[in-house]
């Protein structure tokens, strides 16, 4: 474990670094994007597409993936990486958030959850144990223990619950890990209380973990409270322990959460956006289903080396969008993911070259758009 | 126009013969399957994805994409070709069967036929030189002239008069057409009559075309009746002339066609079986939603050598289904297009080696399966 995560340059203004870390499928650079798989598959993409593109590490959910297509077939299929042809790293969510949040029945106690699967209304139970029992099946490269998740308007006495339960689940995690090649994170969890992080990310320390996840951010709270709550959280973790922020998403909040000192993102917005017609660009989001783009011959992104601009233009996009082509949200998906998996390589870069906060700065200001571009359709959102 | 087509090879034993279309955009070697992409996309698939499968030529429709995106778009595009990143082949279908299937009113003429848009309900006018000028500023290297189209059960006296137009409307697209570097096919229309038949094979050739089109088969009459028009109707064409039927699609249908005597193919049934979780097989064909495939992990045809067979099993695209991930379509789109233009290269090299009632009986007994497929789930639709 000595050598799971390396820093290998620092920002001299900001918490921002790079490292690298060393998975059994492979060194995956940071600070670092990972497509969103949650049924072992990223929506409108070949595990092809997401190797040319850079991918180095993708994510995948326990929960959906035990629902269907269910572990017997995984097990069978010789685990996850083999079932969905990807040879790279792969992370597993435990599917805590999603019992919390999918499931339309759940009943927890301190031995675990039991839950109705949001597909066929069948009864399951998850215990710590099982869950990773199903990602050793899975065998994903950096698994989550099962946490208990709470909203983010929760009451202090909910949260303290709900934490001492994460942190006696995650001890029965640590004891049932069986298998060396996979890492397991804890979750920092304690929702919008300081007091109770801290007690959290204490207590995910005692165990000296290869890295920590931060969890139940992101969820719906301002971003001056996920910002005030990062603030308070980072400086409390060791430097040499790679952070990994759940579910967090878009290009401007990766660029924030990176100065804060995290390493790792995951989230399915390139690829939703893709689906809904909008596309990242450096100067801001296009939602190319407006009209300005029915006759605009440049591609998605002028400043994009990716296949999809290389090859179209916004006018054809926006013809597929109109005419409902799949062909639509598969270019649109691509660019997308390229274009965060890109963002996290400018990112090491700058902070390898010292520059991270100017980079970020007229990122930031380029992707706020230069008025140009609003005329044209951009959405603000 | 000379060495516009060349028969390269005979089959002793049947019309079958193999040849070379020489087209502004390269060779294209017969018996060709065409991929049908009637919005300027080949459904679920990229025009890299389609080269790399070895897809010489593909379809697309006037009258789909005069209505969207427009002819405005496609012109400022600089062509068909080149606003949909294709840099192959294209033949487009005038529309004039769109027109007498899809659109919600329409009033023919001799000058043309009046119809509603099936999008918007807007009026139009399609004549024969509009249809020519469309596909000239489509580009496309085959045009096909505006036809009446008539259904199957249509009277003797229908038949008549709808083939009266369409042999006028042609003499005005043969006038009409002014690019050099496309060509034009007259349709052979008249219905179920062979001396409608008759009648329009011999004005078509009376215009010494590059190639001929067969129209108003495959629209719902039975398979005795397509042989018995197709039996009739190819001995009355020259032999250095490329036949092209339109809108025939499955793999035991082209078998059957070929041995007639025809060059050309086009259909949408590859992509379309594709998205509704149908795979192309050389023993048939399967249905991969069944539960028999749930822990099939063998590849969707032994036999075949794609992307798609290379990579991902039975088990994960039966998954994908279930899970209504686009991907499903995807890769039975890729494998099914891939699995048509695989089999006329086969067909090809069967011609070549004099063995083409061979191969053809070997492989639609394959192709009716050995009795395990069935068990398998195997559709025989």
């Amino acid at each position: 474990m000595e050598n799971f995560f390396q820093i290998l340059a620092r920002d001299p203004f900001s918490r921002a670094r790079s490292g690298k870390l060393e998975l059994s499928h492979g060194t995956v650079f940071t600070p670092v994007f990972m497509p969103v798989g949650t049924l072992a598959a990223v929506k409108g993409l070949l595990t092809e597409q997401l190797e040319e593109m850079g991918t180095d590490i993708l994510l995948a959910n326990a929960y959906h993936l035990y629902l269907r297509p269910g572990m017997d077939i995984i097990q069978k299929a010789g685990g996850l990486h083999r079932f969905m042809n990807w040879r790279k790293s792969v992370l597993t969510d435990s599917g805590g958030f999603q019992v919390f949040s999918l499931a339309p029945l759940r009943k927890i106690s301190e031995n675990g959850v039991v839950f109705r699967s949001h597909i066929d209304g069948s009864l399951h139970e998850f215990t710590p144990e099982k869950v990773i029992e199903i990602q050793e099946i899975l065998g994903s490269d950096i698994m989550m223990p099962l946490d208990e998740c709470i909203g983010h308007s929760g009451l202090y006495e909910e949260a303290e619950q709900a934490l001492r339960r994460t942190l006696s689940w995650f001890e029965r995690s640590y004891v049932a890990k069986k298998r060396e090649d996979q890492v397991l994170f804890p979750i920092v969890q304690g929702g919008m209380f300081l007091e109770l992080r801290r007690k959290a990310a204490a207590h995910a320390l005692s165990f000296d973990p290869p890295g920590l996840a931060i969890g139940g951010l992101s969820i719906g709270e301002s971003k001056e409270k996920t910002r005030e709550i990062l603030d308070f959280l980072i400086p409390l973790l060791p430097e040499n322990k790679p952070r990994y922020f759940m579910g967090l998403g878009t290009p401007e909040d990766l660029l924030e959460a990176v100065e804060q000192g995290v390493d790792m993102f995951d989230c399915v917005f390139p690829t939703r956006a893709g689906r809904t017609g909008l596309a990242f660009t450096k100067r801001g989001r296009l939602v190319v289903r407006n009209a300005p783009f029915r006759l605009d011959f440049s591609p998605l992104d002028p400043d994009c080396l990716c296949y999809v601009c290389k090859h179209y233009t916004r006018a054809y996009i926006h013809h597929l969008i109109h005419a409902r082509e799949m062909l639509a949200s598969i270019l649109l998906s691509y660019h997308n993911v390229y274009f965060m998996i890109q963002l996290m390589k400018e990112v090491q870069k700058a902070v390898k070259e010292g520059r991270f906060k100017p980079f970020k700065e007229s990122y930031l200001q380029s992707m706020r758009g230069d008025g140009r571009f609003e005329e044209m359709g951009l959405s603000e959102k």
